[in-house]
């Protein structure tokens, strides 16, 4: 703990799954359910790298290892996020197994071999630029919205660095899957599992997990809706998936 | 009911809804609730006309009769399912409202203006036409596989037949749906509103319900799902959807 530097406005928070801890900011970033929804619905794969792009303070790649002992890169291209993401990896003393990169992902994709990784996560900005972009400061406007790099380029460099056969999985905005199935399935990313996040019984849904498979046969498997909350708290299978007990999520 | 022919194997079935009736058979067509669900699932117009391909033996056009007093076309390529479905308007003394035209619907489209319908409703064969194609006769055969019309062939003509700003409403597998969303975006149809069909809580979705937009911006809303068996029996939400007590799946 001595060796970790934290800035003002930092906090170190508590993952609430095998100990793990992580540096937090609300004015710079603080992960939320998408990035643990998705970091339990991805498969991990038995063998090869994982990679997550669009990294932030890295709270994928460190969920990740509760999962896999497999190297895993987290990508980020903010150098404020990626310097807390790497002091969350000190803190977790996971050095060995997470490294993270700041970089653009728009130019990482050129710096490894195509088809490096196994499994690509990526819990990508939401919103297109253009929309309601006022009074936010450039660490969480560039968290929320297409400003560093859009969905076309995201998914365009998850199916380059993924290899054929390897799996990229996704949570957006449930108002953009069109868009995200069929610019995934341009670039040869074949989805094949989806869940949909509804906040309550009967409320339309907000967000999505998909899983595509590059270079797959189409073929999508639509697993049961995934329901946030119960009355003011989270409902059980929610809890169950947050805190990793259940795997029902997964194949 | 003197004027209405039977042939062989045919039987009238109850539609269940405002006395409407229908004829079937188990060794030519019969409906499925796919069709039912989507006649009762799609956007409405106030004005304009609709239409409904891959019309089988005119359930879609039956049941929309009960929502809209606009005109109604159904296109039905195979001329036995286009005769029950003219004899089922008769039936229901409907030749005013519907009109059933016996013709492909690649050349169909080529027949009236672009943009001449307001709604485009179409419950397409499923499957590509390769899988399990053994032991069927012609007209099931025709209703399950993609012979007579790919997903492509039917998703370009409603692209065409609509006008810009109307809807095309589609009822398919959900293991396609990647295929479809793309495919409808890539002839301008925006998917706008979607609803998964679960058999039952729990279950991955076998059935997915879309309603695009022709020429709209991307904003996919993702209704709360559908869940048919409660037990062994249809559940109360299906019920209601079934006959029409409930318009929650339209906007």
């Amino acid at each position: 703990m001595k060796d970790i530097v934290l800035y003002p406005s930092e906090r170190i928070d508590d993952l609430l799954t095998h100990d793990l801890r992580i540096i937090q900011s609300d004015e710079v970033f603080s992960f939320s359910l998408d990035a643990v929804l998705l970091a339990r619905f991805c498969s991990i794969p038995a063998r090869g790298r994982l990679l997550d792009l669009c990294s932030g303070n890295g709270v994928i790649p460190l969920l990740l290892s509760t999962r896999s002992k497999l190297p895993i890169t987290g990508v980020e291209i903010q150098p404020r996020l990626a310097d807390m993401a790497r002091r969350s990896v000190k803190l977790n003393h996971l050095e060995g197994r997470i490294t993270i990169v700041e970089q653009d992902l728009r130019t990482y994709q050129y710096e490894v071999p195509p088809g490096s990784y196994d499994l690509v996560t990526v819990n990508p900005p939401y919103l297109p630029k253009k929309i309601g972009m006022v009074n936010q400061n450039e660490y969480i406007a560039a968290a929320r919205f297409e400003i560093l790099c859009t969905m076309e380029e995201v998914i365009a460099a998850a199916a380059r660095l993924v290899k054929s056969g390897g799996k990229v999985a996704v949570v957006h905005r449930a108002s953009r899957l069109g868009e995200l199935l069929s610019v995934m399935r341009e670039y040869r990313l074949e989805p094949k599992r989806l869940r949909m996040v509804h906040p309550r019984a009967g409320t339309e849904a907000n967000m999505v997990l998909v899983e595509a498979i590059r270079d797959a046969a189409p073929e999508l498997r639509v697993l049961p809706p995934l329901i946030v909350y119960e009355g003011d708290r989270y409902g059980q299978e929610l809890l169950d998936v947050y805190y990793g007990k259940r795997s029902q999520l997964q194949d």
